[in-house]
């Protein structure tokens, strides 16, 4: 087969604060030949997620911690070209975690075939790990009773608009914060939350107070310093919160502190945090959930597409920076 | 009956940080005559807490906030004088909620009947809130198993020496936290503790990661701030923090955020808030495994008395500035 040439887009230099197009770097590579057990794929779709960011910390752990020159890590979607393992064949569409390039050598192992007449972006969202990280946030870890009141920030964002959607389908009542009137309005007009508050509002905490009068059962939180603080204020004596993300402490580094932290013990709260991967005997569960509400209309996926990997540094920041509605993609190919 | 003199000490002044003995004054009042429902008590032992520094604070909820002039509120047991109740008769020993006085009336519903033949000061101590909360946390909240590395702050105070001893009744390992060498030894020598830490060391959170060299399934926490965020650092992927008290932040305000709040999320932590009065339907059952453990000399109460009610509010500072071991009284009669 002849060489391919791979568009990729590493990791310059590590960001310290907010993220910028200037912190990556595009290079031309070859595709190197297959060894046993390695399949070929053409990337479709890439996910941009904010657990990325944490990659990118001095702090970060384990096996995924970026260094500059490495190619970006992300979840991708795509078709199947070249084959050294049997268990897959070209044509077949797959899960992994290809990175930031046009095409990915990925061991057949970390690899999952999914149904190729679907379509693939859902695989990034709602059929995805934001779909599941949702679920398992409002079903398993909060365990979300009909007419509870459920607060869930980020809720324009991918996970967010999911777990409010899932917290109605529960007979629950889903309350949104989010970074923008506009954002707000989607959030109750599209995705039916009762209502939204936006947290860059100079009456945030007041606004956030009007609109749950009866205080907060359940708190699904997604973005954590400010908004957690102002959360903590609303909940309820025994209330649970669901802790999935603390996107404003990706950027900000160590040492922001929580300030109303003592509301847990004066509350009686519960606070859990959970992660995905430390979950994957409730996949099965959640999918089976997901792609009912899909089949049924009753779930929906809101996207923001970048289009070429190229672009996909602008579309990362972006994302960060709390711009666009849903799932953040890149359309590679 | 004659009128008796009654000696008071009422709060003068709200304090913003630190107590001291200027934030009280000492009254000579007049014992009331008792309207039907009412007792009078001679009280023997005042019971000095923690919690009673957050009633002393602007932003203290419901009943109990104090203002200038208010007794000060305490719990106490003592010896009926005087009953207008059917219920309490002269001679009979109490628990209630008599506050820093020599007499106290209380409406008999809110008073507790108890041994006499028990040593008095047990009723404030082991067979008390602070026993009864040591074994909500431990056996309700944390549900220590065997084998487990459980950590304890103010290893030497009230509740944390109990929760010790009661981690090891239950075959876990008991690691404190105190704050001086000499309560270390204390905690490990007498109370059985496998090792204790100071956290006024320079070198504290090394000597805490050594004291910890497996990580830490169970933490008990009763002080917050620097000493919780270091415990944060040494929690193992889905730990449990049962959050009792958080002394640190009494004195200290609001504001004072805990910088390593992300580990909940980077761990899968689950941090639960308690209280004992929002638990009542256990303290039978604490109160039947505390009588077992104290009657077969498998627990015991350390004491820090302060004799003479006139010097409750010194006692009371030293308390809060972590002097002394064990339960903190005054002997008032």
């Amino acid at each position: 087969m002849k060489q391919k040439s791979n568009l990729q887009i590493q990791l310059r230099e590590l960001p310290t604060a907010h993220v910028s197009a200037n912190h990556f770097q595009t290079v031309e590579a070859a595709v190197p030949a297959l060894a046993a057990g390695q399949v070929l794929t053409r990337v479709n779709y890439l996910s941009l997620d904010p657990f990325m960011r944490k990659r990118m910390a001095d702090a970060a752990e384990g096996r995924w911690k970026l260094a500059p020159g490495d190619v970006m890590m992300g979840r991708t979607v795509g078709e199947v070209i070249e084959s050294a393992d049997p268990s897959f064949a070209p044509g077949d569409v797959v899960l992994g975690w290809g990175g930031w390039q046009q095409y990915a050598v990925e061991p057949a192992s970390t690899l999952e075939k999914v149904d190729g007449s679907v379509e693939r972006s859902l695989y990034l969202g709602l059929l995805g790990r934001p779909g599941i990280t949702a679920w398992l946030g409002i079903v398993h870890v909060a365990q979300v009773r009909p007419e509870e009141v459920v607060l869930i920030s980020s809720a324009a964002g991918a996970v967010g608009s999911i777990a409010g959607q899932i917290a109605r389908l529960l007979k629950a009542e889903a309350i949104g914060i989010a970074g923008s009137d506009e954002k707000c309005d989607y959030v109750v007009n599209e995705l039916g939350f009762r209502a939204c508050v936006n947290y860059r509002s100079p009456q945030f905490e007041d606004d956030l107070a009007r609109a749950t009068p009866g205080e907060v059962d359940v708190c699904f939180e997604n973005v954590g310093a400010q908004v957690l603080d102002a959360a903590l204020n609303r909940m309820r004596e025994g209330g649970r919160i669901a802790l999935c993300g603390l996107l404003a402490h990706y950027n900000s580094g160590p040492g922001h502190g929580l300030r109303n932290f003592p509301r847990l013990l004066d509350r009686a709260l519960t606070l859990q945090g959970f992660r995905i991967d430390a979950n994957r005997s409730l996949w099965n569960r959640a999918l089976v959930d997901l792609a009912a509400w899909l089949a049924a209309g009753q779930l929906a996926q809101q996207e923001t597409v970048t289009i070429g990997l190229e672009n996909a540094p602008r579309g990362f920041a972006s994302m960060l920076a709390g711009d666009g509605y849903g799932k953040h993609l890149v359309k590679v190919s």
